[in-house]
């Protein structure tokens, strides 16, 4: 067995044995094979495909070939939960506190914001003193004192996939369902996840762009699941414009405490509803779809989720007070409404253009190593299908930085498109696959 | 236009523009595009292929991405040839200096050998003082004054077809026709000829296996020479045994010499005819096959031909006694006959086994910076269709290293296969494509 002949093999679209895929897997994350060899095999799998099995196997090996978490000891029966990614999706934030109240543990890893898409460890370091970076005793400790913790991955948790997701950026390869699946799957896989709710976004904000692609995505992550025994089921939610209001990671915090204090966006709500009755039923906690929306927006109401998450923010460091009081948190220099020009129905939102002035603000990042400013981002003040006046407002610019205004004004106006005619107001969930 | 985009374009089977191909070329061999992009987009150009223009446009792109030789002050007319490559190949040694005393002038650029195939330029070093890494003012001024010259190429001659061609054997993308036949042209319009004949040596001691690869291989050239205003002509010839006796340099020295005196075997001779008819053909000094045939037999008769080559060699320094009594050349310490054991008709050679062997030996190189043995090599004692007797010599293992000569006789049995059935003598000029 040696890498080129694995390569030749998939070159002419034969089926990979398990062997051959660890083999590749372990070597090229040793670096005995090369990134060109890994780049031809990629290629080759783009254009080739890979079956089911094979998919299975290139998850497993690329979940095996780092540091892997064992969360039995904290419970028999952890459930994770994932976006694909968006703009302004600070779902994680509001949904896992509620389980964790309803009795569910969350033990969660997230990710940093690379691109137009932000990620959950940023955001909830916008609270002082939320420390993301625990070590995994911690983490686990916490989970098992107050059924939850959220941080960032400290651990060298499947380096292939890394490996590999750097390499697809630069040879054309990023956008291709089964390679994905299994970077996706793989990560879920070594961080310890028995059941997996993937939340599939989906829109001109999202990485899957329309419903085909996103249903695609959703049966090879199931598929993958019933291979490597581990239950996945898929929610496809909208992202053809930003989740709530906020952009911006002390923004999209503020939105997500207001919305556990019961502030809820509607778009948020339905999402969280999808979504926790799934976590629910996935946990045995509830077993009909009524049941379990009564759980969650009892644990809104009656505090119960709030309280999780200031217990959480306590737990790892954090300042509960900027929580009571979300007047507290620091706020950009600069504060722009952006105006409409003309009369219309607002029709289309270039949800990706949004994410990406909000990096040019100082949200985000375009390479790993930039830093980011905290309070900048965009607040959202119309939906879709809503009739904007002359004058009203489309959205505020919040940045610290005085000379990207023009530029993001300008911007952000071309990134509404308004229509004479009525418009519909999209539906914020899709649909559910299992 | 960025690198992403254009493996993209070919990872999709689109057509790729010239401007694309020159512009990815020219930045890889400049190593602003990366090996591994290079190696994505070659493995897309392998299962996707290529259209005629493009590898045209690809082939035109790697002959200009380095040195370039203009020979159109030595003759306005050069005709170049070329071989794919095999075992005991001395056609080069021999057809040169024919042709040069037919008043054709030969400015000819060899490679040195790899692998299982020897090179020219190994092969003239074994001749005393025969220097093949002269300047290229000396190479030309050599041309025009005795119309002929033959060196190795020191010049940064395709270098983007010299890293495709290396990357490519670590990434399973070799056999692969329109790369082959664009790594080949390039070089050959790099080096400056303008009328090109390939020798596409076919059979198991060859990289065309087949007959209908071979085929393959020569149209795809004759398509580029016509795109790019180059005339091309291929010969395809038998390399399911090496070509003549002798394999190993000093060996096939000396058999190139007694065959410019006139003792040549019988495949040489038709090899020499085919490809010499058509290399006067090309330059305008026969124009019917008889008349070429006879031109070919006259100047090996007159000893204009041998003479002809003794000019070349005195001219580069080589000791040209040696030519003249080749008793004097260097033998290997160990000259030791390898028997058959058994009685029957010679059915199979396996070529790339002998050309394996002798490079164990010490004849050839596995790595670029290997040094070679000059006198080591085989010497053929029987061709295909020979009936054998139990106890003939099958060959003769030529070696300066005792430890190798049991590994070399047990190998070297193997390489024959007798059959109880009489077997036919296979073709040794196999086609013309032109």
């Amino acid at each position: 067995m040696n890498a080129i002949s694995i390569i030749a093999k998939k070159r002419d679209k034969k089926e990979l044995s398990q062997d051959e895929i660890d083999y590749f897997i372990k070597e090229y994350t040793k670096g005995n094979i090369t990134d060109y060899q890994a780049a031809a095999l990629v290629m080759a799998i783009y254009i080739n495909g890979m079956t089911n099995k094979e998919i299975t196997n290139l998850t497993i090996s690329m979940a095996n070939s780092g540091d892997t978490i064992d969360l039995s000891d904290v419970s028999d029966n952890i459930v994770d939960k994932h976006s694909t990614g968006g703009v302004g999706d600070k779902i994680t934030l509001i949904l896992m506190p509620i389980i964790a109240s309803l009795g569910v543990p969350v033990a969660k890893m997230s990710g940093r914001g690379l691109g137009f898409t932000g990620g959950t460890s940023d955001k909830l370091e916008s609270i002082p003193g939320y420390n993301v970076n625990i070590s995994i005793e911690e983490f686990k400790n916490n989970v098992q004192e107050i059924g939850i913790s959220l941080i960032t991955s400290s651990l060298n948790l499947a380096p292939a996939d890394k490996k590999i997701y750097a390499l697809r950026d630069t040879i054309g390869c990023t956008a291709n369902i089964p390679l994905i699946a299994s970077s996706i799957m793989s990560k879920k896989i070594a961080s310890g996840a028995n059941k997996i709710l993937i939340d599939i976004t989906c829109g001109n904000g999202a990485f899957m762009k329309d419903i085909k692609q996103a249903k695609e995505l959703a049966n090879m992550m199931i598929k993958i699941g019933i291979l490597a025994h581990r239950e996945v089921r898929c929610v496809i939610t909208n992202m053809n414009e930003p989740t709530g209001h906020a952009i911006g990671n002390t923004l999209e915090v503020i939105e997500a405490i207001k919305a556990l204090k019961g502030d809820m966006p509607e778009d948020i709500k339905e999402i969280i509803i999808a979504l926790g009755t799934q976590m629910l039923f996935m946990a045995g906690k509830a077993s009909d779809a009524v049941k379990a929306t009564q759980m969650i927006e009892e644990a809104i109401q009656s505090g119960a989720a709030y309280n999780k998450f200031k217990e959480l923010v306590a737990k790892q460091g954090g300042d509960i007070t900027y929580l009571d009081d979300t007047e507290k948190f620091p706020k950009a220099k600069h504060i722009i409404p952006v105006y409409a020009e003309e009369r219309g129905a607002l029709k289309t939102i270039d949800t990706e253009k949004i994410g990406n002035i909000s990096v040019y603000l100082g949200a985000g990042r375009i390479r790993k190593e930039d830093s980011i400013d905290h309070t900048a981002g965009i607040v959202m003040n119309q939906r879709i299908g809503n009739v904007v006046e002359v004058g009203q407002v489309l959205a505020y610019i919040h940045t610290n930085d005085e000379s990207k205004i023009e530029g993001a004004t300008r911007n952000l106006k071309e990134a509404f498109v308004l229509d004479p005619k009525k418009v519909a107001k999209p539906k914020t969930v899709i649909g559910l696959i299992k």
